[in-house]
């Protein structure tokens, strides 16, 4: 069973060597090179990809980078039975909005810091892997795309979506990209269009997924087994094999620079968007838990009417 | 229901700004935001892809390119049961034949003009959908593959195939490139090698288009459904997310004039292929109504006897 | 049937003419247009791709590229029920290993022997289609993905996997390059980092290979009619098509050799994979036939303990 790794728990990320603000929301625990790390948003009703998550998740990023032997494995899921990941905080694109997060990422100069928080996922020296329970929209489905792997419940919880273009949007950190290569062209258009939800079977018959299970112990089950056998095997083979997977099938950094970063840039500011996405903020009260968050992909439609 | 939308309807091309000679082979009508095409080539019994409906085709595209705020959504279907687009006019490759249209495009010099047309549907400023009902051989499976997304119903009269091999030729238009993309490189070479017709369902399964349904009328209130919703949507964020899926999941312009276009053109100039392409046209009487255009892909063997 | 191929065959590959030594693991048949190449290693138990099918492969690869008319399409199978083709011979990474091949290919300077063999499968002008019964794993399953088109029976003799990872090492011919087009990055990612076996059915459903047939006799009909089919084609439609699917949906050459083979050949010398392939050759009997060849997916496990 999974949950017997919390028992073995070890603290991997040390809090003295952050290079950011430490707010608590990422719950790490070790045990035989497989690290689990638990999203648990405490300053949001709906696990939102707010600057705490952001900050938290920098500072684990850089105690990854540096550890490529003891741990091979990472493994994210969520402590929020509704929300795997929300979407960014909204406030981001509005007048206002304060973070002590640097605008671009200081290790990537020409990347903002949540799209190089999703980039530098993707090369992590460890295997990725997400372990979807609840909805995940907007960039919360891009960190699953930025992982290596994805698996989820069938549970009616679990609601996948690029939500951006009903703000007038794009996915800005490159989600409908990696989408293409997972399910096709015709299916991303379908999909990030439409700002549609997908559940988790269809998910996995497109192969937006790995795989979906019926039951929350089966998936951690799987998880577990593949998590410690992938652990079992030299570090380097791991990095290896990434760095050739990444080469053909990875957006190149560039091209998420130029054709989905920057684009969301511009369209952020239009008036539409800007106005939509006060409407959107107000409608959610913040984006607290409500029909409107949990329900977005079809209760969407009242915000146009 | 789909045909509500006639009733709504409002011409939207202006004939009177039309570049091309005009042969009314498309009948376009606009309802909130959706462009609904109808491909109805009077000139062919099989809805050819001739240069009727390409200097139409290109009319339209100059309007559209020009309207990217009000028009959101571009549907097309056919007016043709048995085929939504049969292929291209296959005199187009043999001595004799004349059309008012240029053999090059003129915004895009090195490439032909059929295969500009498609190029420029990839990057229309609207979303595009193909409800496919009846057969698309050939340029006319190319043209789907250009659209955004694509819906069929299951029906035994939906058929879609590159039939090029069987000429000696290659899909000259990068339909099998496209395709790679969508059903992955052994589909693609078993379908595209041996010029073999795919049925809706297997279709679907493979993810050479997006969805079959059972019945038209399925199809139909499905695709209005999803145009309608997506042109609620603020123009920008089609624009800019079809931006970023097209950087990563549409063969290059180059790639495509070099290692479709123009192999195709040195293919067609060989002596096999001329001699096959004079038996096709005689053998299905110009392109007329018939088994073998309706069943190519059982019949091709008959020609090879 | 298929087997009546053999009745009816000449012996393709002329062996005065072979550039490397001859061994005889392939026996080649033709007829009208198909060329039948059954892998048939006497120097293995579980036909291993060791220098012997190397060798001959070499020189059948370079008859083929100087054929290009009269045979259309090369059909691969095994005469090992066990093996379709199993992994690279392992001492080929350990001291003491010796070959009468050159390191590199004399064709393509910077890539090794092996490598290079499977790139130029790739751009035959014949069409070719792996017959899949038995087990493809390492390089075999690279073999694999270096034809146009696989198809398997659903006995539990087929298992396919890259199985570097379980050695410290990547794929090193780039099968986890192929893979990611055809079953996208997720999936991938996990069976290349587990080393899994994948079975007949899976495979299809994820488009590893193009179909799973229930009998051995299924299989070859189909086939066997495909590879007619393809074969009365003219032989410049099938060099076109392959050029224009080759150009998006095949990992670059510069790609392979840096992300992939220098990658294998860096890891193959550190202590921890020359430790692993030394145990995994004595647990073997050097690559015998047994349990551990048989079910490596199952059993890699007892080599970590």
């Amino acid at each position: 069973m999974f949950a017997r790794f919390v028992t073995l728990a070890l603290a991997a990320v040390s809090v003295s060597a952050a290079r950011y603000p430490s707010f608590g929301t990422l719950q790490t625990t070790n045990s035989s090179g497989v690290m689990n790390v638990v999203i648990n948003n405490t300053y949001s009703e709906i696990n939102l990809f707010d600057l705490h998550v952001q900050s938290d998740l920098a500072n684990l990023i850089e105690t990854l980078q540096a550890n490529d032997t003891d741990i091979r494995v990472v493994v994210f899921s969520s402590a929020n039975p509704q929300f795997f990941l929300a979407h960014i905080d909204i406030n981001y694109f509005l007048p206002g909005y304060e973070s002590p997060l640097p605008f671009f990422d200081p290790g990537i100069p020409n990347m903002t810091f949540p799209v190089a928080l999703l980039w530098n996922i993707t090369q992590l020296p460890q295997a990725t892997i997400a372990v979807i329970e609840g909805r995940a929209r907007g960039i919360g489905n891009e960190f699953l795309m930025s992982c290596d792997m994805r698996f989820a419940t069938t549970s009616p919880s679990v609601l996948l979506a690029q939500l951006e273009t009903s703000f007038g949007l794009n996915p800005g950190a490159g989600g409908a990209m990696y989408l293409a290569h997972e399910i096709g062209r015709g299916r991303t258009f379908e999909y990030v269009f439409a700002s549609k939800d997908i559940d988790a079977v269809t998910a996995e018959k497109y192969g937006w997924i790995n795989r979906a299970f019926d039951t929350s112990a089966e998936l951690r089950d799987y998880v577990e087994a593949l998590a410690a056998r992938i652990a079992l095997f030299p570090a380097g083979g791991i990095v290896g094999t990434k760095a050739g997977i990444n080469a053909v099938s990875r957006p190149p950094m560039d091209v998420i620079i130029q054709q989905a970063q920057n684009i969301i840039g511009v369209l952020a500011q239009t008036s539409v968007t800007q106005a939509f996405s006060k409407k959107f903020v107000a409608a959610t009260n913040n984006q607290s838990l409500g029909d409107l968050e949990l329900n977005y992909g079809e209760e969407l439609v009242s915000l146009f009417q």
